[in-house]
């Protein structure tokens, strides 16, 4: 394929806070070396998160970025690249967008894929629905990260949502998914959406008690910025925020590779959830091992029946939206009443290890 | 890592019939040219299947195997490689076989993932039990591909069965799953199993109608030697050798990658089995979009409710099975009677596509 362009960012006038591209980084891909790559032979595939997006170009396969992580040592996921289009830096991490070849365009945080237009749906829809679909007339939701706007677009659906939160820590990812991506954060245009750019834990901190009914916690791996989402004082300060039977949805990992960090978070969600703990999981092909996992919990109060729906969306629902809200206009892609009930349904291996730490009980 | 040793085929005294490895093979992968992503970018990603496992290695990530195929361009999964057991080139096509450093032992037939140790629970439970579980005392089986074995292991957990057929048209795939994957070929160790070495259309062909209860088609993709096992006339073939009420699971490739194919095998599907026709799918972190799907047919006759499972796998059996038949020593690790249930919900898309096509209908 033709050599990568790196187009400079003033020449795109894109007003985003991204690092001036320098000389060093014209070069082509095909004269990149594999940083990542190189160093995971040395420590035996556990190499750390590469420092940006072009140190997972392989010059072996010009343009293909490579996804290669501690968190999955021994494979990586690789997409044709046609050409990138912004690479930053920011406060928090670095922020990567390229076109590629099959699956759109793609949102690469500290080296790993977050979102591509053509497999967002599986995530966005189930993180937002299998919480908002479980309680009757959700009217004040919290969306810790989700800075693309993703989540807010299938928030926005529900119309009898009064208030949505969201804060995000790093504001150059919302910079960028509204310049990149607008199918995606077409989300902040509802009028219902107040932006806070922080820290999540502080943000909880200063919540008054009891106060939201959902809280959606859409986070990268806890690695970096996104480590504090996954300890016990961040799914408290979760606990106290919401209402009596309120729930919470959070982005919790592969069941096929990071079992002892589920199991993790699971007993912390026992200790911390009095209401129910359950596990979902969905098809997402462009995260490590094809799936990604949610935990959803609720607090003591009235019951939560997360295994069925009671607030499906309808059709209706979609219609109402399109007249209401503009973040609603694209039906659903990937969720349905019968793919949320399913989602719950896990493997032996995940029942055997998880089964007894669950509750209710699966069967 | 250290270069890749490529051991002998004589020096093993394995007894397979491999080509004997040749000097201009024994280099070490990293000076090995990655054939199949060179032609991907000449013909933007849609490279032929690489003819060998060694074409896919990467020079800048040496001893990574990368799997590229005309079937998903622009993405590639990648394991690394810690050493070469087997490879060798079949009447049809190419097989090897390596020990990767997180998935186990990898089966690969013309640079395309077959198995690995790691995550062939997923689909050999799931193709199998899918099917058996739906029918009350299943006692004549035929298995189609399914050459090492792994099919058969879990057929044999069925106590009620007599009469295991398969015919695999490529002995060198028994042989290698003998020789390497013992936890997968042991499903050949059961009585009840014989085995034809041949074209499996041309077996269908002399079978008397209605002998079978269920037939498994465990094929690879529809190039190469399993081309024919996607086309109307072996779906013919398959209906005619079931008896009424009788059930097909065949592997009817993605959801995320193959929908124009799979609306044609549901179309053929639809023409030939008068019964049911559904589609079902399964999380597989090594096939492409990390998911892999199933059509499940049956023939006019007693009707079949594939969705809710009525000859569930119960401890019991298995216990009976352990003691039975060493094929069953391994208990399930991937299949449940959730699991089978939620593997016929849809994703949106699917719906869209598939739902009209579908008997009975999904809703």
């Amino acid at each position: 394929m033709a050599e990568l362009e790196v187009p400079a960012k003033r020449a795109r006038n894109d007003g985003l806070d991204g690092d001036i591209v320098d000389e060093e980084e014209l070069v082509p891909a095909s004269d990149v070396t594999n940083a990542a790559s190189l160093i995971s032979h040395e420590n035996d595939g556990v190499a750390p998160a590469p420092s940006t997006a072009r140190a997972n170009l392989s010059s072996i396969m010009p343009g293909w970025f490579s996804e290669v992580s501690p968190m999955w040592p021994g494979e990586a996921h690789s997409l044709k690249v046609e050409k990138f289009l912004f690479e930053g830096k920011s406060d928090f991490q670095d922020v990567v967008v390229f076109e590629s070849a099959t699956y759109g365009r793609v949102l690469v945080l500290d080296g790993v894929i977050q979102l591509t237009q053509r497999d967002e749906c599986a995530y966005q829809e189930m993180i937002t629905h299998l919480p908002l679909c479980s309680i009757a007339n959700p009217k004040k939701v919290l969306v810790i990260g989700g800075g693309d706007g993703g989540v807010l677009r299938e928030v926005s659906r529900h119309i009898s949502i009064e208030q949505i939160d969201i804060c995000e820590i790093d504001k150059m990812v919302v910079d960028v998914a509204k310049e990149f991506f607008p199918d995606v954060s077409i989300g902040f245009d509802d009028p219902r959406v107040n932006l806070h750019i922080g820290d999540g834990v502080a943000f909880l901190r200063d919540v008054p008690e009891g106060t939201y009914d959902a809280i959606i916690v859409d986070s990268s791996d806890p690695v970096g910025p996104a480590q504090a989402l996954f300890e016990r004082p961040f799914y408290q300060a979760v606990a106290r925020a919401l209402r009596p039977g309120g729930v919470v949805c959070t982005q919790a990992e592969s069941l096929w590779l990071h079992m002892p960090t589920i199991k993790e978070i699971v007993t912390v969600c026992r200790h911390t959830f009095k209401g129910s703990v359950n596990y979902a999981w969905t098809s997402m092909p462009t995260y490590p091992s094809g799936c990604i996992g949610f935990m959803l919990c609720s607090t003591e109060g009235p019951p939560v029946d997360f295994r069925h729906p009671i607030n499906p969306i309808s059709q209706q629902q979609q219609l109402a939206g399109e007249q209401e809200k503009p973040s609603s206009r694209l039906p659903l892609k990937y969720y349905n009443s019968a793919v949320h009930t399913a989602a719950f349904s896990l493997p032996q291996f995940a029942m055997d290890n998880l089964e007894s730490m669950l509750t209710p009980p699966l069967s």
